[in-house]
């Protein structure tokens, strides 16, 4: 088991598109209803496929366990088992020693971006990059297994 | 993907162990609620971790997906996300060409013990081991993702 700590926090700007240095489209679906212990993520990453099982709390700390497996048994749970579709791409960025993961969603989550840092403590300090707007860490709507079901288009403003 | 197709039956007497071949205990449970469209069962089998992922619907023929993992990965989603624990032991017997897996099961569904046979298609015929009982095959309770709820101590008679 991996424990995942994470913060999570919208972006303002473009400036984070010309730092990006690798960029994969997503696409993924849950096994799992939305409110559960644990969510079950099948996910095509480029042409890898990816089976995530997270342990379902918002917060910046989860277990986490990930398997790769076929991409073409992937898609087909994806398309025939899944709840949701989430597509996006992800945008890898450094800035002061550590790896943003900027998410441009589309579909039914088009318009809404969020970058994710990855850290080894949550007390761990980082180095803001200019274009990181508020933090949504604690906010149950930016997780991808809420906007699986409620997605930024429904959203109300 | 894999098409299970299978044909579950109750077994009469104790004729069908001394016949076993090969024994494995399990432990598994179930990181989907009962009722979904698909079911992800997390099992230590022996010594090896398996995730498998199964259409949830009762009948003889279904969509399957089975990854192996590391056992101590697999105890822990057991002992902190799943819900359930089935506990059994699977005997294997040869009989006229096919494979019988015997499901002895221990702790809420002890006193169970249900016989299956996996088939190349729904009108394969097959010889009948004089231990085979009624079949279950269309009978939801009898499903390990239903018995992990609702387990065989709870029954009525």
């Amino acid at each position: 088991m991996a424990l995942e700590i994470e913060r999570k926090f919208l972006v303002t700007g473009d400036g984070w598109r010309t730092q990006a240095h690798k960029r994969i489209a997503m696409r993924h679906g849950y096994l799992t209803p939305q409110d559960g212990p644990a969510s079950v993520r099948v996910r095509v990453e480029g042409d890898v496929g990816k089976l995530n099982v997270k342990q379902a709390i918002v917060g910046m700390s989860r277990a986490e366990y990930e398997y790769t497996i076929p991409a073409d048994e992937a898609e087909q749970m994806i398309n025939t088992l899944c709840r949701g579709l989430i597509l996006k791409t992800r945008h890898y960025v450094d800035h002061g020693g550590h790896l943003w993961e900027i998410d441009e969603f589309e579909g039914d989550n088009a318009g809404l971006v969020v970058a994710e840092v990855e850290l080894r403590s949550e007390t761990e300090t980082f180095a803001r990059p200019d274009w990181l707007g508020a933090e949504v860490t604690s906010e149950h709507r930016y997780y991808n297994n809420a906007l699986a079901s409620h997605p930024y288009a429904r959203w109300s403003a």
